[in-house]
């Protein structure tokens, strides 16, 4: 048993980190190391270096950590092309241990590597969807390897970014408490959309007023299609233990038919205003009985099942009285039967990713010995 | 580095718990892990055994894990007089090892134990508010101890029961981000109380009522003097760096001066109508402005301080949509400025607070090597 005497010893737990793809998170990250990489030494015992950064094009590694100050630099001038099964290879058996790769990507390609990252030894950190939604058997291969193998595999950030969602799910889970249902309002995009909604303008202007402020995709149908959030709600029913793939979340996409073959976002929006009524008169009916429309991700365990839906909720409820690009996630269990936990907040964005990220990896530290 | 093989053996990581106090949560904590103990071995690979229970009259010890199944039993007939020094001799040098104290009183003796637990190398898990919002210098030197002999010492459940507040809390801190407020609704009474407090029933007899339903202390005066809000705001505080003591914190008692001294309940609810003009003024004055009053917690890092008022709040702002005995606490940081990260919750209970502890000792497991 560890003593008082084995702490007079300061002992730095050594985090040896490769960065896949330096794009708006990723950068934002390596902004929150800069600042942080100080006191999580002298105050958390953690030594962080970052030994590798690799783009779709070039990537570049060292043996003792880089100088975060100059990443861009050394990556740009320096850089050589990307090389996945190098990358790979630079991250074992390093003399400097408890290699991390974080993926920042949104890439399949890249998280197809999980599995042989794992089987070499190296955490992984993530606010990539694409192993978690993807198909189950892959999934559950690199769960059951990770989980036999002591390596560490966290995702916080693919669902509702910094906001404690997966960690508390967890929580419940492995204390024993038995999962109801989890609903959610995953999209920010779609929070504001909806929030916004509320008979002053049609539901089209609001959404080319939010494409316009660069809330929604560049084709604002890939926000509308419900399949991001689809993708969270897999993710979470995997975590809930029900076995879904993607294809089995019954999808209310709020694209209408007719317009999911146009070829362009501009056609797109153009057409969008024919279907402004069908829209207003859910709306109506909803508000006649003092209720308002919001688009749901649900988890029901009881019955198995993920879907993604426009609900209705009576203005009481936490769900109606969102504002902003809030996301608001609902946890109904057993023991939060009557009235269910919720986070709320912020659940996209650079910083507030990154963030999920950074203590995904702070958590993997923590798991490999830094003091709590 | 731990590469597949590693994995190959599985090696469970054991807990030997021994459990302070099996009085409304410190019971529902072993009916819970009497439903959760198989599962733990099974998927967490965590053996996780009872080795002694005590009140304040007796104590039993075991060995080798007693049977839980008949806990009550057990300490009931074959307990001995409960001695803390031999208690806590019991998980010194074990063979069985990872010794984890878990305090369920609400009394300083015990909790002024954890230093010379933590020095004698066992771990510990609390929802007891004691040394938290204790003298600062106390509080410190078990802080700096454990960090020192990465010794393990969390207490999420001594703010907000099982919801998720001090690990999200710290999750900010360690990342890097700046924390501007945390404010709360921290107490269910209270809570409930405003909530209910909209005009139509005269403030005294809501909180009649409430006592009635047996939802406040048996005095109502010990929720409505702020002082248990209070310890939240500092052991809060204190997470946010503020070298904050008790006596450090403003409160504006609910309790009117007069009726402070009074000697029993009863006769504080005599008196407590003569004092509803006043709340009902400040009530009034609140609607005039579209706002309803709420009684919170607030630690300002700015201001160095930490406060417990009556505020009043605009009804499009989340405290003012609260409702049943929710708590709800709201971090706004540099990452979460415009918007804070809210969460929103039952925050008292037995079987929520017990879940609270349960996942505490979870961690103490998974940071001991338990995979995740
Ligand atoms: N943005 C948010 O608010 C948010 C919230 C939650 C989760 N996420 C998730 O976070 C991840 C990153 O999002 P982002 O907004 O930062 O995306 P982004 O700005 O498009 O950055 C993507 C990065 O990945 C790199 N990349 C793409 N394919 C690659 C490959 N095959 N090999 C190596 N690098 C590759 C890109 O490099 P090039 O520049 O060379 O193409 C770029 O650096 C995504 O999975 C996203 O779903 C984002
Ligand atoms: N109830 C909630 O919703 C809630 C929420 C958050 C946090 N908490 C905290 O959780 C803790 C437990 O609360 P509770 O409601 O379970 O209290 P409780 O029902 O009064 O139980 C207290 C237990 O502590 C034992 N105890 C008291 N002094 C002791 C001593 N000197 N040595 C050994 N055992 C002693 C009592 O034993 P005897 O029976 O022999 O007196 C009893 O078993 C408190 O710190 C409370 O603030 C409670």
């Amino acid at each position: 048993m560890a003593g008082v005497d084995s702490g007079a010893v300061q002992v730095n737990v050594p985090l040896s980190v490769g960065l896949i793809g330096p794009g708006l998170i990723g950068k934002a990250l390596l902004n929150q190391f800069i600042d942080q990489v100080a006191t999580l030494k002298k105050e958390f015992q953690i030594d962080l270096r970052v030994m590798g950064i690799m783009d779709s094009k070039k990537m570049y590694r060292d043996h003792l950590g880089l100088d975060l100050s100059k990443w861009k630099e050394l990556l740009d001038t320096h850089g050589v092309s990307a090389d996945i099964s190098k990358f790979t290879a630079h991250f074992e058996g390093q003399d400097f241990p408890n290699a991390v790769i974080i993926d920042c990507t949104a890439n399949a390609e890249v998280s197809q590597m999980y599995y042989e990252w794992i089987s070499k030894g190296i955490h992984i950190v993530t606010p990539n969807k694409k192993t978690n939604s993807g198909p189950f058997d892959q999934y559950k291969r690199v769960r059951e390897l990770q989980r036999k193998s002591h390596i560490h595999y966290f995702y916080e950030a693919t669902v509702g970014a910094g906001l404690p969602i997966i960690s508390t799910l967890r929580s419940l889970v492995e204390t024993g408490d038995k999962i109801v249902k989890v609903e959610g309002v995953f999209s920010g995009t779609l929070s504001y959309i909806f929030n916004s909604f509320n008979g002053e303008k049609p539901f089209s202007q609001i959404v080319t007023e939010a494409k316009a402020a660069g809330y929604t995709e560049p084709d604002p149908r890939d926000d509308l299609s419900g399949m991001d959030v689809a993708r969270k709600v897999v993710i979470l029913a995997r975590e809930c233990g029900l076995q879904l793939e993607l294809d089995d979340i019954k999808i209310q996409s709020l694209v209408p038919k007719p317009l999911q073959g146009l070829n362009s976002a501009e056609d797109f929006l153009k057409e969008l205003p024919n279907f402004d009524e069908e829209m207003e008169s859910q709306r109506k009916d909803a508000e006649a009985s003092g209720e308002v429309l919001r688009y749901v991700g649900v988890v029901d365990v009881k019955a198995n099942e993920g879907r993604v839906e426009l609900q209705r909720f009576p203005k009481s409820n936490a769900f109606a009285q969102l504002s902003g690009s809030d996301n608001l996630i609902a946890f109904t269990t057993s023991r939060y039967l009557r009235q269910p936990l919720i986070v709320r907040g912020p659940g996209a964005g650079a910083e507030v990713t990154a963030a999920g990220v950074f203590s995904d990896l702070l958590r993997v530290a923590s798991y490999l010995g830094a003091p709590s």
